[in-house]
């Protein structure tokens, strides 16, 4: 019997997992290859997905979308699942697995521990891609090619419930790693929202100081380069930091005492230096790891550096790497 | 009488400044082409910028080269400029005009009114680039066309030594931005070494964290543009936040006291959205400057926005622009 696969949501991630799936070839999973019914509260947006084949079905609702479903993927945002887990409850087969992919986990594991029925197992998923945002016209059928998908667990999932998603990861190209919820939380908190949530601060502060006018016509390359972030959409960055602000907070804590320290540094020139010295060694050994490996697969690192001074002859050549040199192999 | 100009320290700016005042046009200036001569303690560095046809005569001291100058060019790093200031300072002609290149105004001012005769007139100088830093190999005739060159005069500087200085950034293709140095530092601590110290403070903050050797294999793109300033060299950067130390520490005070707002905001999803909606809404409107122009002129700026919710629509085709765009102009 092939897998009836459901999937809520369909944009860039929702629509790529259906196309992704549903282009299987039989032998890619035991019941060959599965079917896939798709919702999205947008008809357009259904219809394109339908369109495109990234559905072979399209469900007139979310309830009559899950209803024969082995396991259902919810690709919509944070502050939409409870509504969604509540409409969906009380359809879910016995036993089915129920996923979502967004970039918080313990949050939406809670979510999924109020609102929906202990008869089935919920998995939190979280691709991790180059660019998570977009639309069912964004979908690309091997955006998961390679990819890292992280597997958390959900408080009473049964264990073969992350081998169901494991196989399907697995299906589609894609490397599962198991993580507990807060781990992936804090982590993506020091690597995704962190790093937004400084370029947005550093504008602010910029804003307030009073000279932004001037200073407009004597910024570059520095200022460029790290707000890159704003490029993107603030509504997103705002709710994927305020979806996982619990991990957030703890990492701008920990940054703030970091820029304290700093702050006493600046006029002792040889301490301030070996703190450069150790966060540009670090930046060039990070560039140098192999994409999509996960933490310990393959000796994808050498072992942890320590902040000395020394290194800098160590690391020159590395740290003069331009970003579009085809070299530094995380461009 | 053509003018005798000096350049003292022939790195990327010293060297292009000997290019492009020693190519020009003798209808350029009032004296005719000037006559460039060089001095770098490095005697490799002073006969590959002779070959390069920076300089037409080269020096043999620090001394010798200022002997008969009217206008003196100090490319050295500021924590050098003490003891090259001490050096020349016998040897400096009456009436002499003596500058500097670096990025921190407010201390060489006043190391000049230390080391310097008051018979001579210092006006710093800072030529804003996209990449200031390098060596006599990167030198470029055309590095200072339409450039902002900063010029602050010195504590005893006489009126008609900034219009000297003046005549030359024009001379070369670059355009004078009068600033007073206070104003100049709290401004480039703002766009140049603000962002720099927070990639620096971003790397610490993550090595510390502990979850390091994990947090590599999930960051991307996000981590990789806001550490981009990590691909310059550390102990410039280190010396950068160093020199202009006063200026850098009020505007990181200012924007610890922004993050420790934002932490406070992580969870009111509104006010935390109004706060990204601003910053981005700012920076689109810095992208659309027009690249090179000062402060005021030619209406590169509209007037200063209000941080209000209601710019998303209205920002959203330049907040989605890429950076590799054509349309993004100060790309």
């Amino acid at each position: 019997m092939p897998q009836q696969i459901t999937i809520l949501g369909l944009n860039k991630i929702g629509a790529s997992l259906g196309l992704a799936l549903g282009t299987l070839e039989p032998q890619a999973l035991p019941g060959g290859r599965p079917v896939i019914t798709g919702w999205d509260r947008d008809r357009r947006v259904l219809s394109e997905a339908r369109g495109r084949l990234a559905i072979d079905r399209a469900a007139r609702d979310a309830a009559d979308a899950v209803r024969d479903a082995d396991v259902v993927f919810a690709c919509v945002p944070l502050a939409e699942l409870a509504e969604l887990f509540t409409s969906i409850a009380p359809h879910l087969r016995h036993g089915a697995v129920v996923a979502d992919t967004g970039a918080a986990k313990a949050p939406v594991i809670e979510l999924a521990r109020q609102h929906l029925p202990t008869s089935v197992s919920f998995v939190g998923s979280h691709p991790i891609l180059e660019q998570p945002d977009g639309s069912v016209q964004d979908a690309r059928l091997d955006l998961f090619r390679d990819a890292i998908i992280c597997l958390v667990p959900g408080v009473a999932a049964r264990p073969d419930a992350l081998e169901v998603l494991a196989a399907l990861v697995r299906a589609i190209g894609a490397k599962p790693y198991y993580i507990d919820a807060a781990e992936h939380d804090a982590y993506i908190a020091g690597v995704e929202q962190l790093p937004l949530l400084l370029s947005v601060g550093l504008m602010e502060t910029l804003r307030r100081s009073g000279g932004w006018r001037e200073m407009q016509a004597l910024a570059g390359a520095r200022l460029r380069d790290v707000t890159l972030p704003l490029l993107g959409d603030p509504a997103r960055g705002s709710a994927a930091c305020a979806d996982n602000s619990a991990a957030l907070r703890q990492r701008l804590d920990a940054l703030i005492g970091v820029l304290i320290e700093l702050r006493d540094q600046l006029d002792r020139r040889e301490a301030l230096e070996t703190v450069f010295d150790t966060a540009h060694a670090l930046h060039a050994r990070w560039l140098e790891t192999r994409p999509h490996m996960r933490p310990g697969e393959e000796d994808f690192l050498g072992p942890p550096i320590e902040p000395v001074s020394p290194l800098r002859g160590m690391f020159f050549g590395q740290r003069r790497r331009k970003p579009d040199d085809p070299g530094a192999r995380r461009r």
